[in-house]
């Protein structure tokens, strides 16, 4: 039977540990047989997992011969990695293990090394210090997963269970991945990746710096066509200063700025007005619907109609 | 604050428990300051959670004082429930807290009594006990959770996300709710209810029964336009009597078997085929497209598009 070794280390995130257990262990054979043994495995006999402690019935010798390793988050993704636990992870995947980790998991598999050149994902909301702390590791925070084939990253939190589900369909094909899907209450293959979920904040201008007068007012007048030119003039400032500085206070262009302050208005709208897409477009600032429906689905992974359907108020009040 | 208390009986499912860990932890309000505090309180110290064991380091009295008690699943719906622990939920329940079970925690809800007369739901797989174990308590296994205000049920595993998801949305707001969900890599609202993950295994006549024949006939020509009269007549009985034996052996009717087998047939052709949908209506003995599209949207809650989506086979194969 395929072995998966959940590494249980302190801090844990409950969720992530819990995923690979609810997942796996419901997969049935054709024959009725279960597919998977899953063993929780710690560093320590007692594992702090936060809201609860726990005991882990296997140790570290467990993951080395594991046929997968599921590397949950931990509460701090920057915690030091004990050196025995990377041994550990190295040895399994010398051995031919392949190694997948949840949410920011992808800490504890990108400190092994193995990571190094390759394409990895993690919770959006790590990404950026994902990327910063492993500048070799290439950082993508818009899909649910990432297959490396023995090294495999997954999102935040439910993108765990994409990523056990797509363990399944791989290890026995789209019917018994189906059917572990439906006994999990999720589809086997989610639309639009982890983009949809990011919350495209704008890294803000250092109060009183500046830029903040001129990033105030191009957020109130986002639903204007504001061009380079225009901007600049508004700053006092020839476009290549403007440009300049705002590389050096929000780390983009003002016209990327500009789109991303359109398109999370555009979301809050979504979310919380009935009014038409296209009235929607109108009012943050896209000359046509199509520019805005292109535009949008570049940066949010999915539709407008798809979004608001996700994100939507309630139809009606529940009851009380 | 307001707090959460999960209550981890032995046998509590990790996923189930770890739902709301996940989900009320992260919620900040507006202000930054946290929203919940979530509890995990044991009838016994140290609880069996199958894979591994945990100390709760809450007890019975903080489920009484909750203004949430959250019921996680057990491994086994059937097991008893100590008398402590309902009435430390019905305390709970008298004092103004809401109960909310996730998956089999239903049972534990259905325990107390106060589900009695009420609308409930539980996972899939368990609602024909649930219904059969408290013939008081009005069964929907079609949708994703049932709101009665201070009494809500879920259905199973993922289905616990959009049930917490619902009481931050309650709470505080569809704002606040989807920010939660875009931290928990969810949406927070998902179309197609339980429904859609509902395995529509057709009870089988016992082998060698009155039946059977008929039964396999059926499901070999459910292409094929099949009346009553024609059933009846292969299976060499009167319609009457046909009826009867079927109630008997399979719980339902002639028509609303051969219904069942039809978007059962219907649902593995999309999951494994291109074949375009109306090719599959007419596949399975569907005469026009629309009626194969509203019958599968009645038994499955989503429509035939929207099902292999979420159920298709890869669009191609992993790297290995």
């Amino acid at each position: 039977m395929h072995t998966v070794a959940v590494l249980a280390l302190d801090g844990v995130v409950p969720f992530d540990l819990s995923t690979p257990i609810e997942v796996f262990t419901r997969v049935r054979l054709p024959g009725g047989e279960p597919a998977y043994r899953v063993l929780i495995c710690g560093a320590t006999p007692t594992v702090d997992a936060g809201a609860f402690t726990l005991q882990a019935p296997f140790g570290l010798d467990a993951v080395a011969d594991a046929d997968t390793v599921i590397l949950p988050g931990c509460a701090d993704g920057a915690a030091p990695v004990p050196d025995e636990v990377l041994d550990a992870l190295r040895r399994a995947h010398a051995g031919g293990a392949r190694l997948a980790s949840i949410c920011s998991g992808a800490f504890i598999l990108a400190a092994t090394g193995l990571l190094d050149g390759l394409r990895a994902t993690t919770h959006w909301a790590g990404a950026a210090a994902l990327a910063a702390r492993h500048p070799e590791v290439d950082v993508d925070p818009d899909v649910l997963y990432v297959d490396n084939g023995r090294l495999l990253t997954s999102a935040g939190a439910a993108a765990g269970l994409d990523l056990c589900l797509h363990l399944i369909r791989r290890d026995h094909g789209s019917a018994v991945a189906a059917d572990a899907a439906r006994l999990s209450v999720m589809p086997l293959e989610r639309e639009g990746g982890q983009a949809q979920f990011i919350v495209h904040e704008q890294p803000p201008a250092p109060r009183g710096s500046a830029l903040e007068p001129v990033l105030r007012w191009m957020e109130d007048n986002c639903a204007h066509d504001l061009s380079l030119d225009r901007i600049a003039a508004r700053a006092g400032m020839s476009t290549r200063t403007l440009n300049r500085r705002f590389r050096e206070q929000t780390g983009t262009t003002p016209l990327r700025w500009l789109q991303l302050t359109r398109i999370r208005r555009a979301q809050h709208l979504l979310e919380a007005t009935d009014h038409p897409v296209d009235r929607i477009a109108a009012r943050v600032g896209f000359g046509s619907p199509t520019a805005f429906r292109d535009r949008f689905k570049r940066v949010v992974g999915t539709n407008p109609h798809a979004y608001r359907s996700a994100f939507r108020r309630p139809a009606q009040s529940t009851p009380a």
